[in-house]
């Protein structure tokens, strides 16, 4: 089976266009070999299979494959057809009503019901899905038949191959180390008193001390990497509203790990007196009752970092000379709700990160990558002496957006850092704790940012997550700074006391 | 009009009391000399002022002012009364049963209607207010009707008062300086290109120069503040559920201010198919149908930074030797939902704090005030070089509850810092940049932090205002390095390039 569309509809004119009967037979006999295969290979454009003249109407059906698709033939026809009407009869064309918009889709499997706007029906046949849209003229201009069926594409893609697991190419691997610790981090701070749970999923209030390691990791990152190669700090915003994520194209997939956030509907006090009464006399929060006063969510808590630096250069011009831009933001927090369960810090639903970002041309930023896996190793290796790897995985902005998959034979892509922990035991899961992507030209595109040579502008990231690098790092050295390598006390200093409790 | 609370009710008895009618009378009647007034100034005790006996029940009658409230009342006579049907005639009392329950509350103003748990009707009537409320035992015993009483009588107290201005003392300020630059230092770093306005409301993006600038102001704080007196640097949380703003006072306060948070109702993808399918193929974000898929909001975007510090010590003793405690958080952003319009740096949605916080005795925590004072009115003189005043204003933490006024001939308070903004004229108001708070027994109080010694534990916090900092700093000294004061050019070092566009 190939995939098919079907698309009968017609014409509304502003007179009876019987007079020109000749014309328009002759018009599209001549258009099912020029304009409706233009651009199509050899035999896969439109066909158009039928026509009717009606007192106030051209009603006509199209077919088509991929190629010059029907709602683009339609648009296509319409256009010649006004000239020819206009110009001989003085009729005019009103508009284009459909009557009725199929797509048939090849599949192998069946596809359970789809709720999505403008599908009126969806059915399994032999071999395929049908679908029967619900659209008019200005959805097929807006090419909503197209996006229909990319996203049953991708639904047929997902159904085909599953819970297909993530790309994961070996890439780098230090030679084994031996671990005399073999604690939980987590467990062990805790009983040292270096942090606490916080009130809510996946929190962490962190004492003196995991914060005195934390900030040393930065100092490291600082001192090593962002200074010697000249990133600049910048701040970039953490409450992220739609707008954002629709160009970073995280709108596409980021629902079931965001934090939403919504606004009050108003600040007026006397909106808020209800629940304000309620909490004084009840001392309980009515969360329903402020769910229905505030608005829909704007947006969500800081979730991947890099996208709301974007604004700051949207539908801007980039001189040729600004190049390469390198710019880092560690100015709060990101969010994720993360699955199941009460985890350490090596899976947290708050965490602190830095995030390093990087623009330029293609072999600027593959240069700027390789600058950073540099410097990381020497920090891994020289620094933190701990036994890690990488790999080459699945985007981490496609992973986000819900696709799988690898951008094969292309630099464009993803490098996980993973450590062992070795309280997981020899065969246990090792860490992903910090990653260095290319994302070619992705956001430069989503936010119209272009460079001055008309050369195409690309970006790069990397997030050091410091939960992340704080499990790796205490899992394989311990708590007492007595066994953490050297060059890594220098960098420390003197430990801080902590809180002490009776 | 004085303060009267009426209660009709019965003890619900296990068997006829007829019998002990003699004893009923005798032990009421000694009552209402004894343990209805016990706690009361003379002649201000509950009084009993009828009885009936049924056959499975005893109906009273009590009134009372503000002291041994007829709950209370009720709850005394239930237990002696107890005892003495128990023991001579083998009755026990069931419960109590309330007909009615009234307060008269005076007020020389009407009060509209209160929406509120408990109050069955609510009426002006002359010289004050009368509510009926609907309470049982339980409620009783929770202490249900004094709270209501409390919301009433600041209800009174508002209506009074009107919307009274915020209470401030002028208690220091320095000599009036000249200022050359007279811009608004928004407008002149948005010209310059140091920042850009974030996607959100009321939220920037900054360049590296204006970061620089900020972390130029940390780095001040911390070498001629934080270091030297010893504050450890500790990680706050910044998603901030319920339960800690139950126990900071905010949540009798807040709502109208606060970026709600609401997490995914599950992280099944299969549950947000219908949204990624509809942004797909519209793209559009269907914010409705978000809505009704996340939960009720769990609490909200970080407001006052120190509250989620106190889970690390709630319910804790102290040994007397740790106190004071001093510690601070620079770790992530604070969202307020701010009124109006379009506004500079000088008032944002979404800003950067260091947040300084210190516990110990009250001698400590006043000693520690002090200290923070000396160390900032060096920073404003002898670095920044900028024109302020302080003063003593109603404590920030009666303000974000919603109260007002100012603890008088108390040390406990807030000191707001305050700065003129040169381009807002002669007259302009001036701007708040920073406070320094003594906030009493509060937070140990609330989260239930103790001292070994027993002696009542106290805390202190200040918070240092990033934005507010560069408002006021810029303001009065424009953004050319040569102008500003050698002490802080010494600490900023080279200004970083900004980014720059065609």
């Amino acid at each position: 089976m190939e995939l098919q569309f079907n698309l009968k509809a017609y014409y509304k004119t502003s007179a009876d266009p019987t007079p020109a009967m000749e014309a328009v037979a002759a018009f599209f006999e001549e258009a099912n070999r020029t304009i409706l295969t233009k651009g199509a290979p050899e035999g896969q454009g439109a066909l158009l299979t039928g026509w009717e003249i009606w007192e106030d109407r051209i009603k006509f059906t199209l077919e088509s494959g991929k190629y010059v698709r029907v709602h683009d033939a339609a648009l296509r026809l319409k256009k010649q057809l006004s000239a020819v009407l206009g110009k001989e009869f003085k009729i005019g064309i009103r508009g284009t009503e459909v009557e009725s918009f199929t797509i048939l889709v090849p599949s192998e499997k069946e596809l359970k019901e789809m709720k999505v706007p403008y599908v009126k029906r969806m059915e399994n046949v032999r071999g395929g899905v049908l679908l029967e849209l619900e659209v008019g003229e200005a959805e097929m201009k807006n090419r909503v038949p197209d996006r229909i069926l990319t996203l049953l594409e991708d639904k047929i893609e997902a159904a085909r191959y599953g819970a297909k697991a993530e790309h994961w190419n070996l890439i780098w691997q230090r030679e084994p180390m031996e671990h005399p610790f073999k604690e939980d981090p987590t467990q062990a701070m805790m009983k040292e008193g270096w942090l606490k749970r916080g009130s809510s999923r996946g929190q962490w209030i962190h004492g003196p001390q995991s914060t005195k390691v934390f900030r040393t990791f930065e100092k490291i990152v600082y001192e090593e990497l962002l200074e010697p190669i000249g990133y600049r700090e910048m701040i970039f915003p953490k409450l992220v509203p739609w707008e954002v994520w629709m160009k970073s194209g995280h709108a596409k997939g980021v629902y079931p790990e965001i934090y939403y956030v919504c606004p009050p509907k108003t600040r007026d006090p006397e909106y808020w007196e209800e629940v304000i009464d309620h909490y004084k006399v009840t001392h309980e929060v009515p969360t329903a009752l402020i769910k229905e006063k505030i608005g829909d969510p704007i947006g969500g808590m800081c979730y991947a970092q890099c996208p709301p630096f974007w604004g700051f250069v949207a539908g801007e011009t980039l001189p040729n000379d600004e190049v390469p831009i390198r710019v880092f933001d560690r100015s709060g927090t990101s969010h994720r709700y993360e699955s199941g369960g009460i985890h350490g810090i090596e899976r947290v639903d708050e965490f602190h990160r830095i995030e390093i970002l990087w623009l330029g041309t293609k072999d600027q930023v593959i240069a700027a990558a390789e600058e950073l896996h540099d410097r990381y190793m020497h920090i891994f290796n020289d620094i933190l002496n701990i036994e890690w790897r990488k790999a080459k995985v699945t985007p981490w902005f496609m992973a986000q957006e819900g696709l799988l998959g690898l951008a094969e034979g292309n630099v464009v892509g993803t490098t996980d850092y993973e450590a062992c922990l070795p309280y997981r035991g020899e065969d246990g899961e090792w860490l992903e704790f910090q990653n260095v992507s290319i994302n070619g030209d992705k956001y430069p595109s989503g936010f119209n940012v272009k460079l001055q040579s008309g050369e195409e502008l690309w970006s790069g990231c990397s997030g050091v997550g410091l939960e992340r690098w704080a499990a790796v790092f205490l899992a394989q050295k311990g708590l007492d700074p007595e066994n953490w390598p050297e060059e890594f006390r220098k960098r420390v200093g003197e430990m801080p006391k902590g809180i002490r409790f009776l």
